[in-house]
């Protein structure tokens, strides 16, 4: 799998290299394993060695899979939003009612309890080091907040055709303050390790979405 | 000025350390071009001898005001925690109407707007690539969240006083789900280079505040 299988961008797709499962597991490995350290240490903190070390692997190996550390970080983006999603299931696949929305809030928020608030959002630390940092990877980063709004959207779009939101409801909009509030949430629960500021900034996105309660 | 003397910490007041008026100059000129580093290529892309040499000082003119780059990287969060309020006066200072939170928040947006919306939030920014790298720091940037958050606070609880809220409005939480909304809503703003996400953000959490309108 290349990371821009896994998150959408523009253009054709891009050749699949062809892997054997003894390399796929491999490259998975070392992408694991570099995701790993760099959600503890950043990429600035992370060296190609201290993947090496980490992935028992050579250096050789990591580059057979990777031109450079950026295509390394572009497959960390990739996997951490995979992650994401993987980990708020199964209820970003229904977030189409009001209860769905608060079921998906107190998922989030047990989720941060059980590490005591400490790491954050991998996305939106990946995000604030690398946006600025290294250009060429801005694309990666807006996908990957693409990818992540997306079932939130299609939730929305369900709760107005099903006319439990209002026909005049801009539900794109709305999807983009629920992410942006659970991202600002995140980010204040991290500093304060506390989930307060996470429940009271998706309880005020989630609030503003029921003014449009048909 | 030391830098806790612009965030609000726990404890007694350190002793002030006296420096002539052309040493605070040096102290705030080494400061200030480590904040503008910082802001472009992060505390871990900046190292003591860029300061050195964007300032124009020598290394033991930094090291007379700063014992290590975690002491100057802590002046660099009072900084630009001042920085940023400074920048959106005189909105924080009279929070106290609906006008006036809207007038806040396209503030927020021009001034994205300006440069693109380039840059992002500098204590945001200060806060992910810290909060779990530098821990001696969280407190640092616990303190710079209250200190940008408390006229937010003191905004909410005069409409409260005044009437316009509801006696039952948690202004605290309320303020804190504002302030959330603008970081998340920065961060979404930065990585889309489009001030959309920033407006929706502080629209939801403004209209949240509204439905506890008296």
């Amino acid at each position: 799998m290349t990371p821009t299988d896994a998150v959408s961008t523009p253009g054709p797709a891009p050749a699949r290299p062809r892997h054997t499962a003894a390399g796929r597991r491999t490259r998975e490995r070392i992408v694991k394993t570099a995701a790993d350290l760099i959600f503890r240490k950043g990429v600035a903190g992370t060296s190609i060695p201290d993947v090496q070390q980490a992935a028992r692997v050579s250096a050789s190996q990591i580059y057979h899979y990777f031109a450079d550390k950026t295509e390394l970080v572009r497959a960390v983006i990739a996997h951490q939003v995979e992650q994401t999603i993987a980990g708020q299931q199964p209820h970003l696949d229904r977030l189409d009612s009001f209860p769905a929305l608060r079921a998906w809030r107190d998922a989030m928020i047990a989720s941060q309890e059980r590490h005591d608030c400490a790491g954050g959002c991998a996305i939106g630390s990946l995000a604030s080091e690398l946006v600025e940092t290294y250009e060429p990877l801005r694309g990666d980063l807006a996908a990957a907040f693409d990818r992540w709004e997306a079932p939130i959207r299609a939730g929305l779009r369900r709760m107005r055709q099903d006319g439990v939101l209002v026909a005049e409801a801009d539900t794109d909009q709305l999807a983009t303050a629920l992410l942006a509030a659970v991202q600002g949430g995140l980010l204040l629960s991290q500093v304060r390790r506390s989930s307060e500021p996470l429940r009271a900034a998706a309880e005020a996105a989630i609030g503003y979405v029921e003014s449009f309660a048909a």
